[in-house]
């Protein structure tokens, strides 16, 4: 086990991640209580579950995991984060689809935010995740539990530099949409396109100048009163925007 | 000052509180460095603002307000939270208006949620957020950082019971849409109304089967691959799509 490998809780997380072939897990603590609740949908046996299980009382797991009872929801498995996807295999399984959407996460340190994202991203159909390697947010207990198992079944890559991504991207069809509150353009663009990536930046900094010289369009979310959303709320408009909703 | 006042942080909500006539406050700690840069919007003296005015390090803030730096971002203000708004006042508000989007939050406990949405409820023109007296998110440090200002600028009334509020609001016109994962409608049926009450209940439990009762009509997000979106997100795409975009 490396150091990144930590305590993923909350009953979705657990859930997704013992059925994803993807995931490793190395121990499970459960509650009675919770293992009771749960037992229509697996049998938690070291031998059911692959790797060993222990009943043990919330206080155990709120110990470990430092998270309380109301978070870690009587469950918890020591996990090591996804292997990310190489952006090779993200185009081999878009390329024969007519449609298409890839988010880019430029800087999106807030785990909650990303959870969100990751949730959202799930929810509209997300081909991927492309984020970067450095200031970026790591796979964390905080992040998994705020995508409530959706991490799982979103493909996610990590680039050294997202505008080299970009290009590969649009030699592949896509068209790169910056989300930026000063643009002209309006969301209502997203579903005019059918493969699209949707670049989102920081909340303070925004898409970083490079980041921003390479897309192809700057969109924004027409808003009135503030200067912006929650960045994993102009996610989720965005994305449904995009879908043709 | 009462056990309720605590100390706001972040330059946006600060700066919005400090320009709130509605907002009391009682002391502001603020570095040297903060205040250089946010000099070209007021002059920060105890004169000028209306309290005591301290000069002070980035850690005397971080000691008092529990806060990182990069969270406190140098700025802090003792303040007692807003007093609710009158459901009487908002209905004298709207009376006259032929569009108006009201949101009503039933048992919303999760502070950045709870921002998030202020926030997105800002950007959207909604006039204001009825929320339940118990089990709902009280005013605190971590919600009016989330709302980013936001906090200032919108009306909320808080409700002992949500159903005779929607009683009150259908006598003035409105239709009570209920955010539901079950629901056969869609969200777009949103823009069809002129005056709407949204209403968005708890991630794991939803809105209670009695608040549900009173609802006009159920709407759904359509998503796929998962069952829910996190409550910010939903309430931001709902609002978006109210707003008639």
């Amino acid at each position: 086990m490396t150091k990144n490998n930590y305590w993923m809780c909350g009953k979705h997380s657990v859930i997704a991640a013992l059925n994803n072939p993807r995931r490793k897990f190395y121990q499970l603590l459960i509650t009675k209580s919770c293992k009771d609740e749960l037992s229509s949908l697996m049998q938690f046996t070291s031998k059911e579950i692959g790797c060993n299980v222990h009943i043990v009382e919330s206080k155990e797991i709120e110990k470990l995991s430092g998270l309380s009872t109301a978070t870690h929801q009587g469950i918890a498995l020591m996990v090591s984060p996804l292997d990310p996807v190489s952006l090779v295999d993200v185009i081999k399984k878009t390329n024969s689809k007519s449609k298409s959407i890839i988010l880019a996460l430029d800087n999106i340190t807030d785990p909650q935010n990303f959870g969100a994202i990751v949730r959202s991203a799930c929810a509209f159909n997300t081909d991927a995740i492309i984020t970067t390697k450095n200031n970026s947010a790591s796979e964390t207990a905080a992040l998994s539990k705020a995508s409530v198992g959706t991490l799982e079944k979103v493909d996610i890559c990590v680039e050294a530099n997202l505008s080299n991504a970009f290009k590969t991207l649009k030699k592949h069809g896509y068209w790169v949409f910056g989300l930026d509150g000063n643009a002209k353009d309006d969301i209502k663009l997203l579903k005019k396109y059918d493969k699209v990536v949707l670049v989102l930046g920081s909340e303070g900094e925004g898409i970083r100048n490079l980041v921003r010289d390479n897309c192809d369009v700057l969109i924004k979310i027409p808003i009135l009163n503030t200067d912006s959303l929650n960045v994993s709320n102009a996610a989720a408009i965005a994305l449904y925007e995009s879908t043709g909703n």
